[in-house]
């Protein structure tokens, strides 16, 4: 077992839980237990009871969101259930206070039929000041987010999807600096799609770069191809209009961005060859690159990142979804959009003062990065 | 508008939220994330995966509960719905921390059909080590407690059933130690036949108090008695086989103990007058008892007790829950029992070394209080 397994693991039984819940105000005396509780509780309730939107002036709902999965696509270990996803849920609250601020709980829902997850989700909303969706499995969670983004008055989001997004739309930006070309004009190939995967086509689609072959496990996507579901059918639509097809060494011919949210391996450097001048390829597969960077080096790529943190440019959910929240919990946002997915975007990307082809994306660390998320956002 | 009124709203909005999350251990660098997060992170959840009990090892499970309410019986106010009640909620879940050292969440839920109430609570239950139910009206209460205890493996307490129960019958034998008389052959009347009374009167039974009239708003409860529900008939056949009929008054002839947790004002000092020698009159209706503590004592009350903390002798539940929940846990406790709650109990009561009329029960801030109560638990 590789070390930092073993470190974690002896860590979670150390802790026996890696959140716990702390008293903003102490309670010293009966005097404070009377502000705390009863009977001077009352006096919130009522006002909350006669106007609801004061919840947010008087509750932990004004800063305080929920971390909800099903537990069906959790990190690289797939349907493992809501129970044994816990310390991923944990884990990811941890990183909403260390790094935005944020008072995250994790809740893990034992029910795998979307409409009832929603239904669910709806009825614990209340206390919450927003959703973050995390390890639901395609094509469920395009459904619960959704709906719940429709339903419900409080910002929700999918980090798996749009977290994703996010940053890598902020290292391409980088990457097409460096290369001092225009991103709108690449050809990109989008290898995989999942939550990921769709959901940074929509992004780069939105932030102007139209030309997209998204490629899945039968090859690349069009509207009319055997097993495609209704969201494949609208992004192809919007991405691939002339209906190219073909399988992914076919979309790797002379593509400009390689984007991977697939499996290890599934490029090899004859792959790379085929591309265009100067290619950028984003092996994003976790904990194993679509293709080891060595190997893509060698092959031509000029820059290269992936989803590890031993590697240079680590496109890392880390710099997005603290901020995302932050900004909309200041700014009381209901609802995200693109627009402001596109704004957090070129944000993390202006925080890398002079991006080079080893640094084209911010520290997760670096807290003028989560900020500027957060101000970009409000 | 009263002071704590007042200074609690002050409070409230100031805090925003009295209730925060806290990470046990820091994540200062990339090798902390690499533990916390992933893909160490992983390890964890693989063990949870293969041993599901290991989710107490590694997880929040082990000390975390839910605090949960559809917000239908909220203190004094009444169905004020799941918004309104958060700041009662989240006060709870401090007071779980500072008395108990329990981490408690809170969960509002906006769902009044118990069915589906249950089917909620079932859901987001795998994170928790245990539920504790609050504010939720009679008769819902009774079949959503029964059901989640029958169908759940973590402890479930509903508090305004057994911890009232708890702390009165503490108060009751160290009353009946300064009575120096027999609590099991006193003749009881028991006011109030919602969640907090119907479970006084089942604890008191099962301690051995069995002669007791329970009233409602329709009079003394028999079996058979019109406006009965399931709850009233089991408890009216075990504590009334004599099918005893009449009024709140005829009840009170003669009785030992008068024990309210009905409305204020309902005791007229005529009817403690009718009451047997050295009469024991716990009235707890909250803000305002049945009978104000001088109007009890003038008319013969030799024991009083109330709700408020401006009287001596408060039954405060903030005696119970905290170290029952505490003991739970540590002890891994998958159900309770009436036997752990009459120990609880007299390990409450045993904590006032030298009982009095003015003093029958701890101080609320008596950590050997909560200490004996947990203990009692395991």
């Amino acid at each position: 077992m590789p070390d930092f397994y073993k470190k974690s693991l002896e860590l979670h039984k150390r802790l026996a839980g890696k959140l716990e819940t702390k008293l903003k105000t102490p309670i010293r005396n009966k005097r404070d237990l009377s502000l705390v509780y009863t009977p001077g509780v009352a006096e919130p309730c009522r006002r909350i009871a006669k106007r609801p939107s004061d919840i947010y002036k008087y509750t932990i709902k004004k800063n305080t969101i929920a971390v909800i999965t099903d537990g069906t696509a959790v990190l690289g270990l797939g349907n493992i259930g809501p129970a044994a996803s816990l310390p991923v849920m944990e884990g990811k609250c941890c990183l909403f206070k260390r790094f935005g601020g944020v008072n995250a709980f994790p809740i893990c829902i034992d029910e795998r039929d979307p409409k009832k997850f929603i239904e669910i989700v709806k009825a614990i909303s209340t206390g919450f000041g927003g959703i973050n969706l995390e390890d639901i499995g395609a094509p469920h969670c395009f459904e619960i987010e959704r709906t719940l983004i429709n339903e419900l008055d409080i910002p929700v989001f999918h980090d798996d999807q749009h977290g994703t997004a996010i940053v890598t739309l902020a290292g391409l930006i980088n990457a097409y600096r460096v290369l001092d070309k225009d991103l709108r004009k690449a050809k990109i190939v989008m290898c995989g799609a999942g939550a990921a995967g769709m959901s940074i086509a929509d992004l780069l689609y939105d932030y102007g770069a139209k030309n997209i072959l998204i490629v899945d496990t039968k090859g690349i996507i069009y509207e009319g191809r055997e097993h495609m579901d209704a969201e494949k059918t609208r992004i192809a639509r919007l991405t691939n209009p002339k209906k190219v097809y073909g399988s992914l060494t076919d979309a790797m011919y002379g593509a400009n961005v390689f984007i991977g949210v697939s499996r290890a391996g599934l490029i090899k450097p004859e792959m790379i060859k085929m591309m265009d001048n100067d290619p950028v390829v984003f092996a994003m597969a976790n904990p194993e690159p679509e293709i080891m960077p060595d190997l893509a080096r060698k092959a031509g790529a000029y820059i290269i990142a992936t989803g590890r943190s031993d590697f240079p440019n680590q496109i890392n959910n880390i710099l997005g979804f603290p901020g995302i929240f932050r900004g909309a919990l200041d700014r009381g946002i209901k609802k995200f959009t693109n627009e402001m997915f596109i704004g957090a975007a070129k944000a993390l990307a202006d925080c890398v003062k002079n991006p080079t082809r080893e640094k084209i994306i911010p520290d997760p660390f670096d807290t003028q990065a989560h900020k500027a998320v957060a101000r970009a956002i409000r």
